[in-house]
């Protein structure tokens, strides 16, 4: 029997998310006597609350073929998250009456832990609402906090671009700190966890290689502890190289990118906690000092992004309907670590309920004891992580990403009414 | 008659000035009976004025090479200004100390416009001060600001660094734009001209692609222009892309990075013009924005080169070396523009005393009627300059960038006393 699928991107997107949907459609169009077209949610979820679905049997097999190497959301992404089938039966009802229209069977959701709890609240439509829905979650986010896979896709990607982006700053560093900067400061996301900040420390070869500090959401910031640490690093090495998650807190919880910094109004100033960390360096230690952010810039960078995230990131994608039509539901596509040296990894499954709501944090054996660096247990398992090159396509000097037709499939319902 | 030469790196390093040590250092090798060892400076001109010499002889053929894909400045670099001879007579004649006593007869100076000047001063010496030396300049400089060369090695890869950032964030921002952020600012370098943020327009193709609005500091800054411009884009595309300078300043010659923002202790805030105009986006808009600083990420960015700008910079040192050969004195290598489409370029000179002190504007016909876009001038001037990938070698996921041995020549002469 041949059934539609649905397949969708949700929460912030990442430089291999594409990659994911790309080895969704082809799969399924390598089986087309089980699924029929691929609906894709415009903007996320959304899209099946709005029936505002795109029919990917629209594009070429090119136009897909080169979402695997475009950064971003094909589709558009969302940040929303459904609430439990009890608070929110009107919305779960539409699901079901979309799905229904557009003879949907399978349901694959692409994100992280929201979204998987979304995915896993889909899942129970079946049983609860008397649907028949295949459902399966598949990984996605650079936080790299999804439990029961050995990582996130997404994640390898933004650490190959925090630690290449650290080594080369630092060599700029190095070669003016005589007469100028003396310390650099990089800020990486990572609200909750120091993962992407633990990355950069991959830049690091020898002794007094850059990052000499990090600072990780997980320690405690002491101004003291870190300005001490800048200046020994300065005085020995000529210049200190910095990264600092956004995460980065005090003791008390209080972020350092609210640090109370007001404009000209009053008004508080906004994020930033490279700029305060900046002011902080100047105002105590005097020396010169530059700061960077990188923002979107890190997680959108498909220029640079890992070979092996990308791999991961398709094959996910692939094994997600290999599982749907092996009869597998409720149940998230992992990725199983089997050997660190040479890396080795294969596909797994884990069940949606013990996915949807869980944080896995970074392992305390990941920070050094001096609380500023990665353990060697961090490096063995963050290398092969960011192991390989897979550059776009370039034309005209910039990569030649792929922008789809996203044609919008007939509406055959009314419009919802929240 | 064999003499020896001194190079050195001056001013901000960028992604490819080691690319240009590479074609001194290689040409001066397989001119072994004219050139005898390449001494460099270690940061810059101080290492001429201190007696502290790179014996670059003795790095291997294979470390030399290295350099073309090795970012930052390898000898390091400075910023230092010799004053005029009248003025610095203690420094001219130290610097003639130093070159009598290692016999050095080529003088190659690898830098920006104040360094030009340095170079300028240096080749009189030889008339002024009785010491005969061959001096030649080479351009670098990521503002892409010095006069009668068509374009300065390390402008291109900044280029090509923010077109592409430009273009992958875009791709970001527009997937998420439907529930969270709407407006995305990149601040990128240049104070004083807007080359590079007019780089960052090539990541546009077509009509709403990103940047939607570029801020130069050619163009007086206006909240209300600016601000109005923003709501329309984000209205009529779903979401606005602002590329901002530096140097992007108000009519009264204000920068914005200046705009009076002060901490908790009432310490003026740090720089960074990118979370001022996200401040007055939030305050007058209410659009959810994030923001960007590349700062040194831009123009550290080896991984992301021109192919064209590592072939221009490792020409301009070949030609250096290869002009002081032909008896050539007092001129700056350059490079000269024969065509737009297909791009053409051959190699040139021009008179130190002609590039020194001579800062090249953009011109105003670089940018659109509306002030916020470029010409298509503009365009046919960039688009040669990013073009080609150069990438550095891999190892372990990352860039394997060269780091060499750096070795002390003896000193022959007490220590300066300025």
């Amino acid at each position: 029997m041949t059934r539609n699928a649905f397949y969708a991107q949700s929460g912030g997107v990442t430089a291999v998310i594409n990659a994911t949907a790309c080895g969704v459609i082809e799969t399924a169009r390598r089986n087309r006597d089980r699924i029929g077209t691929v609906f894709a949610g415009r903007n996320g979820i959304l899209g099946a609350l709005n029936e505002d679905l795109i029919d990917t049997g629209q594009e070429t097999a090119e136009a897909i073929a080169g979402l695997r190497s475009t950064p971003g959301g094909a589709f558009g992404s969302c940040r929303y998250k459904l609430k439990s089938l009890e608070d929110s039966a009107k919305e779960y009802q539409r699901l079901i009456d979309v799905f229904e229209a557009h003879d949907i069977g399978y349901f694959f959701y692409n994100g992280g832990g929201d979204s998987q709890d979304t995915a896993h609240k889909v899942s129970e439509l079946g049983e609860r609402l008397g649907y028949p829905i295949t459902c399966i979650g598949i990984p996605k986010t650079v936080d790299n906090d999804l439990p029961l896979t050995d990582t996130c896709p997404g994640f390898g990607s933004v650490a190959k671009y925090v630690a290449t982006s650290v080594r080369e700053a630092a060599l700029d560093v190095a070669s003016m700190c005589e007469t100028s900067t003396k310390v650099f400061i990089l800020e990486v996301m990572g609200r909750h966890a120091g993962w992407i900040a633990a990355a950069a420390g991959l830049a690091k070869r020898h002794g007094d290689d850059a990052p000499h500090i990090i600072l990780f959401p997980e320690v405690p910031f002491d101004d003291d502890g870190v300005l001490d640490r800048t200046r020994d690093v300065v005085e020995r090495a000529g210049f200190c190289v910095i990264v600092v998650s956004e995460g980065a807190r005090y003791a008390d919880g209080r972020f350092l990118a609210d640090a109370g910094t007001t404009d000209a109004f009053g008004h508080a100033q906004l994020g930033g906690v490279a700029p305060v960390l900046a002011q902080m360096v100047r105002d105590r230690l005097g020396y010169k000092f530059h700061w960077a952010v990188a923002d979107y810039l890190q997680r959108a960078a498909r220029h640079i992004a890992s070979a092996t995230d990308v791999e991961q990131a398709y094959a996910v994608g692939r094994h997600a309907v290999e599982l749907a039509l092996s009869g597998r539901n409720a149940v998230m596509a992992t990725i199983v670590r089997t050997a660190d040296q040479p890396y080795r990894w294969q596909l797994g499954e884990a069940p949606l309920e013990q996915v949807a709501n869980v944080e896995r944090t970074m392992p305390a054996s990941y920070i050094g004891a001096d609380g500023f660096s990665i353990t060697d247990a961090a490096r063995r398992y963050l290398e092969p992580l960011i192991a390989g090159e897979d550059p776009p396509a370039y034309s005209g000097g910039l990569p030649d990403y792929t922008v789809l037709r996203n044609a919008a499939a007939d509406k055959k319902l009314a419009p919802f009414e929240a």
